[in-house]
């Protein structure tokens, strides 16, 4: 058990859900808070920009779930979850500032993410190993 | 690839969701069966204790699911998947009786459990590693 | 850390979810063309067809998700992704053709999958291990 219990992989795991309505991803403040440049040049070059932005946020919150960390105090600001695509169209996430020290202090080394949306929810998973 | 499967840790994955207002909360009956008494505690204290009931209803199908037992014959009672916050509010699981039994059976020495609610939707994902 | 890395499972995750009404399982090609002779068996033989294709479907994008191969050009052909229950009733996921083969050349050996529908709606849950 011990032997085992070296080698398991997974630290976390996290999934959320939103309406996508309730996303306010036309209010500039918020999309400016919360997502990188590269998100939102992504996000707004796609069929449809609303649905986009809401299913990476969902994706934010999945990741922070799967860090483990708590939500009071010095929670991680969205922004520093980001979320792209890689060049297969699977989302990939990279971590900055409090998220990955966070990450690091828990010997996080990989997070996957992903993410769906119907024609009115969001909903995405996301998973951490150490 | 003998050598890869022994380090395989995840042995199951659950996911379920339920219409917040098709778990039924307000009857006694059916949360004393179903859950512990520091979960009706926890739960009870929430914002909204439906939600949180359904979070945490769907949190232990959702769980059941990742054991990968019959859902028939002798499968283990919900009240036996205990799901309570630890200190940085992530959701942990605790199993009791048949569902510690199975759990232990499989060699599983781990269950991760995510909870998300939405206003009329709960819905959960586990995973379960040996 | 390259220690640990070398023990890392988990290659993938997926997530998908659609309106179980969205899902054309009424109609004849979209069945053929989408679903293994077992699963159709399968579908037809539960309470609600509509649902059961529908998760099933689900699944099988999540599964797609979750082995991260572009959606572009030579994507696998959604039947060779074949999602059945084990005697458990656990659903087991079965790769054939090109499927097989892309998970094969990524070293994936072992996928796992949830499925859930409500009365509206399917989700499901797949995670790609190696």
């Amino acid at each position: 058990s011990d032997a085992l219990a070296s080698t398991a992989s997974v630290a976390g795991v996290g999934v959320d859900q939103e309406l996508i309505s309730s996303v306010p991803s036309s209010n500039p403040t918020f999309v400016e808070r919360n997502f990188t440049e590269a998100e939102i040049a992504y996000c707004r070059s796609q069929p449809s920009p609303p649905s986009s932005f809401a299913a990476r946020w969902v994706g934010k919150e999945a990741v922070f779930k799967s860090l483990g960390v708590s939500s009071k105090g010095a929670a991680a600001a969205m922004k520093d979850i980001e979320i792209l695509p890689d060049e297969s169209g699977v989302p990939n996430v990279t971590l900055h500032g409090d998220a990955k020290t966070a990450a690091h202090d828990k010997g996080i080394t990989q997070v996957l993410v992903s993410l769906s949306h119907s024609e009115t929810v969001a909903i995405a998973f996301a998973q951490a190993s150490i």
